[in-house]
């Protein structure tokens, strides 16, 4: 049998972790990615994205045995440092001792994986090739090289691994049955920066995922190994404050002196930044099926675009890579099992961590602001620890526990959340949350749950 | 001030309902359809799509003051006529005494409306006029004209009327923070017909909506004035049985004559119609906004496609446009203020009337499969009957009660199931369900819930 080919759309970390997987199962990989190779040419302008890895897509990483290598390039955030508006911080660990979550530069990990694909005999990397068009029949692929010519290519199968605005995904709203959702947060993101100290250490506390929860919004800062911040404001788009409203450079003065007056020694000229920006927009968008005619795929965010509240976009994406991964052998090759098997398992997942990762906004934002938000989790905490096989907090089964698909994370925090709903019922809870009878009562509430479910 | 303009794209129903109400209120309306003009060609070639109004579609149209001629072209249906798979019939009322649906033909009722159009002063109407383009910001619409000359219109308003396919919305899909779903169902449908006896009278009972219910897939029938009924065959895409697995004349003969037996006797060419027709996809599209930078709006079908087994769809479409009607003068014809008043009004009424369209596949399609199932409704309708101010059914909320909107029919009704869900779990409701305790039971549960409501 010929060796079979493969078109890969796009040559960020998840489309670059898939050729890599591809190409060991055998397949001969065309890896395509718009933008001109970011480690020849400075592209990222010595900006910093990060993003936060956790146990799902080291898992997944490791799985296609990659994972040591990107372990060294990230910096493990043990708890959130969260800062009121007086300027006091504290922490709140996001798991168990030792549990973290890790800040990684996109671009640095987009680059090692770039380098282990080079290494790849069956993978050819083609930069500044833009998809223009897809056949979804045969299947072939066209891209505008450079911008002036043009490269039909023709290969037995092609993944759109395109990302959150995926061209392949676009094309594919013609096809018949082809069912898909783009939704609108309500809070846009600006990108904002703390610079490192002259001696090159961080001017905040290293270890950590820095937030100034301010209900309706909020700025996170996350560390980069050169010693600085990236940070992200999140805000509304209309209402007041938003950045509809906040159009005056005085009144932007004033919204980040009263609202994080501690972060305005570290920040780097945030209302001058503001001003220049243009918000970006937060989406989610949700398709089904994620494959067409046994011939062409999607993957990662191009399947399943979510919001960054759970840090957990790449994870997904990787976890996607993980699976396919397993499934190649398991059927054999054969696509008209593998596509099949692939989206039925994943999109269940894809739709979980959407909606978690919805979510998950009203949590961040508001973590100081609430004082029976602090008791339910307190409660949580003290009986996980008590009773771990009873009990794992929704946020570390999704972030600590990939062995736990995203669906069952999701069902069982509703069904931990129903019980905790009547927890926090009880008359004096706020006085009473470290007495021992409401340990006994959680128990026995849980007890009664696990023999009602089927 | 000068007369202000409106280009209103689709000149189906509800295009024209809301091009008459715009006219009313001194606008000038330039009402565009991409098909001829049906009262000159017979584009219906003789094929007779009909749909169901209820009180919601009366009502509106006689708000814009057109009701009256409408309802001669319409046949009430009073009950569902359910045809047994042992060829038995029974009858279910669809709401008290002398409630009914209406089986209206949409051609009909759309010349009614063009009709009357075409007597307004400020309306001129153009047929094979394609819609092409969309300026959003100017606004300006580009048609193309009987398929060869280019036709540019600017006006200060444009609304797309176009329909669940809407180009208007297509194209708004590029504009920023705009939100959309679509979601294909299981079914897909074909049409069918039975037609008319020599005498030109109907060969089932005329006053009444026919229902095959097979559970995974039903046949419904409509009655015509002119003696014939309008079926369609409702059945999934995929599985078995579906359209995909019956692809053979001799299965699709033994599929009609093993669960449609009685409809045999009347039904057109049953096996061939399903041998040559494509079967045609339902899908529900929900956007949000309904309108761009207070000048292009989303009406109808455009707005929020819905799936027909509510017999709704054009009930909400004209009601979208009685609402439309109220607020031009409640705010003095500032569209600044009309278009997001509209929009919010609309959306949760659109969105619930998706979700109830949806649901009711479930109902319609095992009315007489499950015998809990019509005890429940039993219990529903005698209680109702008791304390009509305590109870009125969802179904009645819905197609009777044009004072709640939908989306308080979806809620209220959810309350009802909850509270119905505990009568049903009583041991042997199945033996004692028309027993006076069960009334009494019902009465205390729906206390108890109104006294814990907000």
């Amino acid at each position: 049998m010929t060796q079979r080919t493969f078109t890969v759309v796009g040559g960020g970390p998840v489309g670059t972790l898939l050729a890599i997987s591809l190409a060991r199962h055998g397949y001969k990989v065309g890896l395509y990615e718009g933008r001109p190779d970011s480690r020849q040419t400075d592209i990222y302008q010595g900006k910093s994205i990060n993003i936060a890895l956790s146990d799902r897509g080291w898992t997944s990483l490791d799985k296609i045995g990659v994972g040591t290598e990107a372990k060294n390039q990230a910096i493990p955030m043990y708890h959130r440092a969260i800062h009121g508006i007086d300027g006091e911080m504290s922490r709140l660990p996001y798991g168990k001792e030792g549990d973290a979550i890790w800040s990684v530069s996109r671009g640095g990990i987009n680059e090692l994986l770039l380098d282990v694909a080079d290494a790849e005999a069956n993978i050819t990397t083609h930069f500044e090739h833009w998809l223009v068009d897809v056949d979804f029949e045969k299947p072939a692929t066209t891209f505008s090289v450079k911008r002036t010519d043009e490269l039909k290519v023709e290969s037995d199968f092609v993944f759109g691994a395109d990302g959150a605005h995926s061209k392949v995904r676009r094309l594919a709203h013609n096809l018949p049955r082809f069912s898909y959702s783009q939704n609108y947060m309500p809070q846009c993101y600006i990108e904002l920066n703390i610079p490192a100290n002259p001696d090159g250490s961080h001017k905040l506390e290293k270890n950590a995922l820095h937030i100034w929860p301010r209900k309706d919004f909020m700025l996170i800062a996350l560390p980069n190994t050169d010693g600085t911040f990236t940070c992200t404001l999140f805000l509304n788009f209309s209402g007041d404050p938003s950045f509809e409203s906040l159009k005056e450079r005085s009144a932007v003065g004033a919204f980040f002196e009263s609202n994080f007056p501690d972060a305005m020694d570290y920040l780097e000229n945030p209302v001058e930044v503001f001003m220049e920006k243009t918000a970006a927009p937060l989406f989610l968008v949700q398709v089904f099926p994620w494959s067409f005619n046994y011939k062409v795929g999607l993957i990662g965010d191009a399947a399943h675009a979510i919001v960054p509240f759970y840090g957990q976009g790449m994870n997904c994406g990787f976890e996607d890579c993980a699976e396919l991964d397993a499934l190649i052998p398991a059927h054999d090759h054969d696509w008209h099992k593998i596509f099949p098997a692939y989206e039925n398992a994943r999109k269940p997942n894809g739709d979980a961590i959407a909606e978690l990762s919805k979510r998950n906004f009203v949590e961040m934002s508001d973590l100081s602001g609430d004082p029976r938000f602090q008791i339910r989790k307190l409660i949580e905490a003290k009986f996980s620890v008590r009773h771990p096989d009873l009990w794992t907090p929704l946020y570390s089964m999704v972030t600590f526990s990939p062995e736990v698909p995203y669906s069952e994370a999701l069902r069982i925090g509703d069904e931990q959340k129903a019980v905790m709903d009547r927890i926090m019922a009880l008359p004096d809870i706020e006085k009473d949350w470290d007495e021992e009878f409401v340990m006994e009562q959680l128990l026995e509430l849980v007890s009664q749950a696990q023999s009602d479910s089927p």
